[in-house]
Formats: C-alpha cells, sequence, structure tokens
C-alpha cells in the first residue's frame, strides 16, 4: 500500500477509505457546528487501529472552517470558542486550579514552522504572578497557572525538545503540558484551514521540523494535548501523490485504454518504483507552503492562543489581561 | 513546447538545449573559476533571440558554487569577491563617484523572499554621511553615495514596487539602481548555489512575490542591475516538471514500451492537458523551499551584502565601517 | 526662560502655565470623557503663540488614559473609537472617499521608536485591491484608498524620510497623508498613556530618532495629520528637569534657607550653567525608557492601527478585513 | 555612603578609590594590551571584600576598547581572541572535550536586552551533530559539545531563567555554564564598550532585566561564566549620579562657598533624602539607553559569539562552520 505522510489523522483515515482499507478499532465522528465549521473526531481504540493509521491510540478532534485564515475582525473568535471547549474536553481536567506548560515547538525564523513560537507570543502568563502576588493580583477565586517555553530547534540548540521540556517539567511540576506545533498536511486544501487537537501528543515524524522523540505523556510523564495546524505540505508528498493520481488517472481514462492496460498490469510497488525514480532526493528536505504564510501564520497563531486564554483564564475580567 | 518558469536565463539556455532547440541571437560561456566555481554567461543579443528565450536582451551573469550555503568563517568572501567584479563590470562604471541606490526587494516576513530586505540590513550606506559631512568623514578622495531602500510588498504596502521607487529616483536621482531579490529557479538542485546578476533589470514573473511591473531602465530611467539568488521553486513547476519527466521516461522506456507507443501518440499539448487536470490550482500560489531555508538566507544575504560593500567602498579603510 | 525638550503641546502648555508665562495666541479645553480618558485641545492660533510655545500654529489633541497601555482583551477599542473620531475631525475630510499614505516613522529596530513601523503592520490597506477588483471586491458603495510605507530611518537608507513620502506621493497622489510617529515626551508620567493627534504634522526635532526636515503640508504638498505617542524622555531632560528641580527645591526650602539665598542669586542662565556643566555630552544621544517598553508598544500600536482602520474603513464588513 | 548601581566590578571598584574606602581583600590589575584596548582584573579575595563591593568573591575580567561598538570590517576580531583567551583562562579547562551550555538571557524584544539571545543566534553548536553523527563529521579528534539556550524573560514564560536552566542542566548534564547577558553600567561612558567576564555567574540585581535568582556554580551545580556588556544605565542611577556631582560641586565651588557651607552641613542621609524626594519613582522601572543601540547590540553581539566559537571551536577547519 501506497504511504502517505501526513500529520492529520482526518486525512489518513480519508485515504483509508478512499483506498477501501476496512478501518477496525477506529471510530470516526462528523459535526457542522454551522455552515462554516465542521468538527471531526478521529478516536484511534486499539493496538491494531494505531498500527493501520500509522499513529498513536487517541482521539484526534479536528476543526476544519474554510475561512480560517481570511481576515476577520476579532480574528475567528468563534474558532477559539470551539476550541476552547475541546482543549477543557481532552485535557479531562477536574480540578479548578491547574498548572500548564505550553510549549511553542518549531522555528520562528522559519514562515510556516512559527506558528508553535507565535502562539506563546499572545498567551496570557500567570503563573510568576501567582507565585508573587497570590490569586489576590487576579481579584477570582481560582486562578489557572499558565507559563510557557520556546524551545527553539536542534540546529539552534543542539538538544532535542525533548529533554529541554522534560528538565522544565521536572523542576516546575506542571499537571498538563500543552504542545503547539506546525503541521504537515497531505494535500494543500488543507492548509492553514485545519486545527488538530489531541491527547496523543507530539510523535516522530509530525511536524515541519523534526522532532526526533515524542514529546507524550509517555516521554514526559504529564498528560500531554497537541494542537496544530497544518502549515506545509512535504515536497515529496506533493509530487508523489500527483505521480500516483496521474498513474491512476491513466490506467481509468478510456482515452488511454491502452495505456491503461500496460499499467494495471503494474503492481503498487513497480509503479512506486517508477515514480521514486524520477524523484529528487532534494525533495525530502522541502516543503511546499503559500506565498502569504506570513499572513496566514500571524492570523492563525491568534485564533490559538485565544483559544487558550478562553480555556484557561475564561472570560470577563480575567480576559481583560490577555495581551 | 513545454514552458517553464524559471528566473534563471541558465535554466531557460540549459531547457532549450535539451529540447535541442536552435538559439539564435544568444550567446553563451562558461568559465571554471575553481573546482567550486563556476562562471556562466549568457548574453541575448537580439529581439529573436529574447523572444524565444522569454527574457529581455541583455546580459545574465551566473556565479555558480556548490557550497554557497555552507557555513563559512567569512561568509564565503572569494564569491562576494566575484559578485563585486561582476557588478562593476556589469554597471559600467566609469566616473570614479556615483550614486547608488539598493533596493531590497520582497517580503522580510517571508523567509525564502526576505533575500533583498536582509542584504540592504548590512550594507554599508553613505549618502546621509557624504551629505552632513563631506568626504572628509571617510579620509577619502572618491567616496560612492550609497543610499538603499526596503519598499515592502504590495500586501504590505498597496502600491507597486514601481510607484514607490519610481518616486524614490525622482527626488534623490541616484544614477544607478541594484535591485536585490529572491528568485525562483525551475531546479531544486539550483536553490542557494546560483547568484544572477544582469543589466536587465526585474521583469515581469520574476521573484517568489509578483512584481507586476518591471523594474529596469525603459520603467526607471536609469540603468538597473538586478541580483538574484534562487530560495524558492514554484509548486506548480516541480509538479509539472517530475510529470513531464514521468512521461517522458514511460515514453522512453523499454519496460513500458506498449505504453510508450500510447503516449508517444499523445503531442505535447495533449501530455499538457492530462498533467494539468491533475495539478491543484492551489499549486499556483504556492512554492517549495527547503526545510533549513533560514540558515541559507541569513548567510547568502551577507554574501551579496559584502559583494556589495567591496563593490561600492572597495577594501581597506573603507569596508572597516561594514557593519 | 529655561527650555524644555518635549513633543507634547499639552507639557509645553503646562510648563507655560507652571511658569506663568502668559501664552497669547493660544486656546486650551480640556474635556473628560469618563474617569479614565481625558482629551485635551490645544490651539495655536497666532505666529507669536507659536513662537511662544516652539511649535507650529495648528490644532494639538491629546488622548490621556491611565490604563492605556495595560492589558486589555480588545487592545482597548473605546481608545481607538475615540481616536478614529480625532482623525476624521481634524482630517477635514468632505469627499466620501479619499486616498490616504499612512507613513510609519522610526526604526523598527529600537523597540520604543518601532511604533510607527508597527501601527502599519495591522492596517487594513486597500489600494492594491481597488485598483485591480475594484468596489466590487469590498461590497460597498464608498471604499477608501488606503495604502502605507515604512521608509526606516537615516542611518538604514541614507536618505531622508522626507525624501522618500516626497517622492512616493508624487508617483501616488494620495490626498492626505497620515504619519505615525513614536514621541519624546518630558515626563515620564506621560509615556504609554497619552495619544497626540495633530494637523501640523512631524517637525524637526520631533521622535526618538531625528527627523530632519518636517513632513507637513508645506513640504509635502497635502494635509498631513500626525498621531504620535510618547514613548521615551530624552536622557538629557530627565537629568536637566529634576536637577532644575534641585535646585528650585534649595532655592525655596526653609531648611536651605541660607542655601537658598545665594542659589536666588544666580539667574537662569547662571543655573543652566551650573548643570549644564555636569550633564554628560553622552546624554543627548540617549533615552529613558522602562523596561517593559516591548509590550506597550505592541499594545499601543494596536490600538492606534484599530483607530486608522475604524475611522478609514469604518465597521462592520469592512471592518471584518482588518488582521 | 552613598551606594551606586552597577554590574561592573571594575566600577565599584572605581567609586570605592573615588570615595577613599579602604579595599581589603580585592585585589587590581590593569594591562593595556595596545592603545585600543586595556584588560583589567578585579579579584575579590574574601568574603570583607565582598562584602564592601557587594559582589560575590571571584574574579572579574574587564574588557575596555573605546571603539569597540564602531563599524569593523570582521566585527574586530582582536578583541574577540582577546575574549577567548579569558573565556578560558576562567574556565580553567583542563580536559579536551567538554560539553558547554550557552545561556543566552534577556529580552529579545528590548533592543538593548537581547544581547543574550543575539549571541546564541551566531554560535556554532556542535551536540546534536556530535550525537548523531560522531567526531567524524568534523574532521577532529577533539570536538567540544556545544549546545545553547534562551530561556526567554519571566514575563513572557512565567518562570525564573533559573528553572529552566537547572532542569535543562539536569537532563543533559553539561560541564560548563556560560551566561550572557546585558548589563546596567553606572556611566553611559561605558556602555557598549566595556566586556566583563567573570566566574561568579549572574547575581540578583544583575542585567537589564530582573533575574531574581543568581545562575552560579552554587544554584546550578556546575562552573558558570558570565560574559556582559553593559548596554543601559539605570535612570535612577543616572539622574541620582548626576545630582550627587552637583552637590558635590556646589559644596567645592568657590563660587558658591556660602552655599558650599551650608551643604557640607549636610550630612550624607541628608543629601540623599534631598535627592530622593526629587526622583520620580517611575525611575526605577527605567533605563537609559544610546538611540543607536540597535547597531551597538548586533556588532557586539557578534564580537562575543566569535569569541566563543574561537574559543571552544578553535579556528581553522572548525571555524568553517560558524554562522
Amino acid at each position: 500500500m501506497y504511504q502517505i505522510r501526513t500529520d492529520l489523522a482526518l486525512e489518513t483515515q480519508e485515504k483509508m477509505q478512499e483506498d477501501n482499507v476496512e478501518l477496525k478499532g477506529v471510530r470516526f465522528l462528523e459535526e457542522r457546528v454551522d455552515k462554516n465549521l465542521t468538527i471531526s473526531t478521529v478516536v484511534i481504540e486499539t493496538e491494531n487501529g494505531a498500527k493501520t493509521m500509522g499513529k498513536p491510540k487517541g482521539t484526534y478532534i479536528t476543526i476544519e472552517a474554510g475561512n480560517m485564515d481570511e481576515e476577520d475582525e476579532d480574528y475567528h473568535r468563534e474558532i477559539s470558542v470551539q476550541l476552547a471547549k475541546i482543549i477543557k474536553k481532552l485535557a479531562r481536567i477536574k480540578r479548578d486550579e491547574i498548572s500548564v506548560l505550553v510549549v511553542g515547538l518549531g522555528n520562528r525564523e522559519v514562515t510556516p514552522d512559527a506558528l508553535g513560537p507565535r502562539v506563546v507570543d499572545n498567551l496570557f502568563i500567570t503563573r510568576h504572578i501567582l507565585k508573587e502576588y497570590g490569586k489576590y493580583a487576579f481579584g477570582q477565586d481560582k486562578v489557572n497557572r499558565i507559563s510557557s517555553i520556546v524551545p527553539g530547534v536542534m540546529a539552534q540548540t543542539g538538544m532535542e525538545s525533548l529533554e529541554i521540556i522534560k528538565g522544565i517539567i521536572r523542576e516546575t511540576k506542571p499537571e498538563l503540558v500543552i504542545a503547539v506545533d506546525a503541521l504537515a498536511a497531505r494535500s494543500t486544501k488543507r492548509l492553514n484551514r485545519t486545527i488538530q487537537v489531541t491527547d496523543t501528543g507530539i510523535n516522530p515524524g509530525s511536524g515541519v521540523g523534526n522532532h526526533r522523540h515524542g514529546l507524550n505523556e509517555k516521554s514526559l510523564g504529564v498528560p500531554v494535548i497537541s494542537i496544530g495546524i497544518p502549515t506545509v505540505v512535504d515536497a515529496a508528498t506533493i509530487v508523489n501523490d500527483t505521480m500516483y493520481n496521474l498513474v491512476n488517472a491513466m490506467t481509468q481514462s478510456p482515452a488511454f485504454s491502452q495505456l491503461g492496460n500496460s499499467l494495471e498490469e503494474l503492481n503498487d510497488a513497480e509503479k512506486y518504483e517508477l515514480i521514486r525514480e524520477l524523484l529528487s532526493p532534494n525533495l525530502n528536505a522541502m516543503f511546499v507552503t503559500p506565498k502569504d504564510i506570513d499572513e496566514s501564520v500571524k492570523r492563525l497563531s491568534f485564533t490559538i492562543s485565544e483559544g487558550l486564554n478562553i480555556a484557561f483564564m475564561g472570560g470577563g475580567a480575567q480576559r481583560a489581561h490577555v495581551e
């Protein structure tokens, strides 16, 4: 079977359906919130399901909105509100006051990879104020303890994000980690229009950059919710995918009936080989992204940080402090 | 004939050769400076040549160096020195003191398009010092009058670069414009390893962003030398190109002889149609770039700004002022 | 009389009052909008008034709000709304559709001087859309034509802002220029809490950096509204001012009666001389600014850009496009 | 005794001398390297000396160069070379291969506080390459293991730098920490012209921002070398200092003999009280910095990062990798 590279469980699920692969141990649910907003849930329930999907067991919730990266007076607050609900649901927070470390993954210097760092820029941070002045400073009974870090990428630090985050967790003992990262999609149509929230953390092969080791409950010792938006497609994926479609089109098109016949005789492995030979090895280190990615990342990072601010700082007086 | 999209005259020339197109009115010259450094010159001499090449008449000089974007103690000063020579040659400067406006085109917020703005960041600017203190400040007989501008992109300013530059030229009357811009190549292999210097300016369809109107001697009224490095490949180009290769491979491969026959029956227009149908329209607004583009742009912008500093400020005492 | 250095007409007016200088040809008006918001108007009506005030004839409107740079859910939209009203009033716009060039003065690389460039970052720019698609794109009858430029500072460009703006105006013919700039106040208490809007433009000696020549209706040929927030106090001013107060305190304090007597014998010129000798010449090139200036500039630039977006793009559907 | 606020041991030592305070337990040494470069060493040898100086026991080496922040072709490599020597000497590295964590303290968003983060931007990082490919990748027998982190400031992270660094050290076990930070001087004359290197780490009250808890061998468990350049003077210090000088001038000047007499009758506490009353409380949260601080920080950060690259990566082939 032809493997695709995507960080979106939704896309993997769609591909399985396309290929008529029977998905055991995977539940799927789609809810149309309004004409612009769809929320889908993929739950991978068994190890078998995880194997077929190529993703760890857990819940993957996807917010899709066609207008997500368009200009909007309040940065799509309606999406931020949905995001806040999903975060709270996935985090299964029972206590009223928890301490949360938000991690902005990715490389601030590469526009489509700057999503995580830029989300952190607009968070309302409370931990240091609570430590110094107590809840008094907020005029509230219950205030969550929010801290954040932008660890940078390995080429800048020489360290894996896991090492940095693990150390900080040991020292500051948050009860929950939120990891925000730019993702890679399979289809350019999904770019900057989809938010994926999962309780499985960040796993190897995810993201624009390469996080070698996963950031998840197992590696960090605390629950990890990850929030991501696909901002790139791998260059190899886009070429691969289009060529695969080309070969399939030829196979099916009556205009190319003779052609189709000979291609049909090729098995998937042979098709793959044919394609692979034509692929530049350079493509593996390349990505595809829209020309106006700067504006999308600016807006989307604000939508996510507002979602987090609503989830953890609520509305009203407290939100007044959101930068 | 299948059209390719590249800002590099060298790539167009190569494609013509590949396709056995006879190039009348175009001269080509290649000089191997050392094992790492090749300088090629394409001169488009006639309107006919310009038509075939899809580029205006003029001289296109290309510096190629495989290690250009690798780390280097002095940011590849050997390349800066070659660049300085080429700039001086193309600018045909006869007088000893000239006034030069360096224009850093592109979008500072999109990493591969930030080349122009970042080159300007490291230029040694003299115009204001000369105006206020005279040559005395430099302890030199002859000092060129260097000014610079980063006009931004249309989505930021609402104006075309041409309008901004034209206005500034009217007001400050430079004798020469140097326009620096990130380019689009056809092949990923050329990215961040090639500098093109031309006396034709920047022309429609060039660059990562879209400069609607050209910046050239005709539109600006002063000679325009443009310096560019390809930092992206258009997403459509990369997919198109690979698919074209796939179709050609099928045509030629004995293993697909039957297939080849049916494909051979397709003419270029039909092949193109077949490919076009599979191409996502999104691809037109997308580009392909390496994941470590931040480091390449940082280094390459320094190599170019040093080239300009050497060309216009010479060595010795003056260069001591280069930031 | 001891000269103070401030860009705020309000501070000059206060100082005159303090010193019991009779202000002929200057009108003053104060309006308390609510407990947090005061709007003051200084109108310099005669050349004599201009001479006494050391500022050109015209209207200077100041919005003061103690909480202006504090965190706020919607970036103090109430202030943006007031600002929009003042801009429209001062600009005396009669026609329904005008073309406006917004100029973001200052140095993006120096935090307190980055106000102008950062305001421009969040403006809703329409000129290029109107030119390409017409009003149709906005679904409106009347759409103002907004363009913007960040000219940079002389050390970066070698050109004066005036030269750059003048050229762009000649080419693009806006009917109104809005110049946004960081200002210098006399008192640290005013920093980041005061917006000054005037119809006199930007004049020599204004701003954090040094705009050598004024940007005003006379130099540019179109009306110029300038909007500024004091983000710094000149280091010389702060030292000067405190020392002046010290000398005055000594003069008046009964505890230092003997001292007072000898100081009283000094005239203003002698006092000034005494102070000047102690002042480091370095101080002239230095400024004083709060440690959290990054957060203030971030918030305040948003408050101003929203004011401009409301003034020129109105509310409702159009505002939906504000980034 | 009137307390001054400076991070430079050299300035404290000078002040003591000025005030004729006998400095027991403190050694001082000055070496004139050439006409532009002076290296001073203050060694605080006893707890008593530490108390008098208000700084922990240890060695403070200061490089002074009048032209340090001026433009220079190779970013004052001669200073980088001296810095490398001093680092190696203070670090007392005996083994040939050590692992070093470089910490870039301060706030990247506030220009004079961005020194630490910007130094880290230009470091040659090796740890991840060594881990993945071994020394083979460098073609060397001995390669130091360099990693780095920019922890951000408390307002951004909600955490103290100490917590972040401590956690990372536990996880990655470096043998040496280098902390780079912007400092506060007493005199504007020292700004951007002085590098202080100490083996005492960073201690409370240091820097532009406020590091609440020290980063030193005691708190981190590994030796800490700190490198700093004064980029600001506290606003309170500058006003205080000038007023103190004013009062002293009055005391001594024959022209103010009568005045002098009455002032002489004031003791230091009374003088201080007189001054304090005139000081705005705002001043404590403010700093003084030069208007061209962006250019100085850009250049100086390069000088320091080159010093570190030379110290840890030597010259020759390896340095070829320095970005």
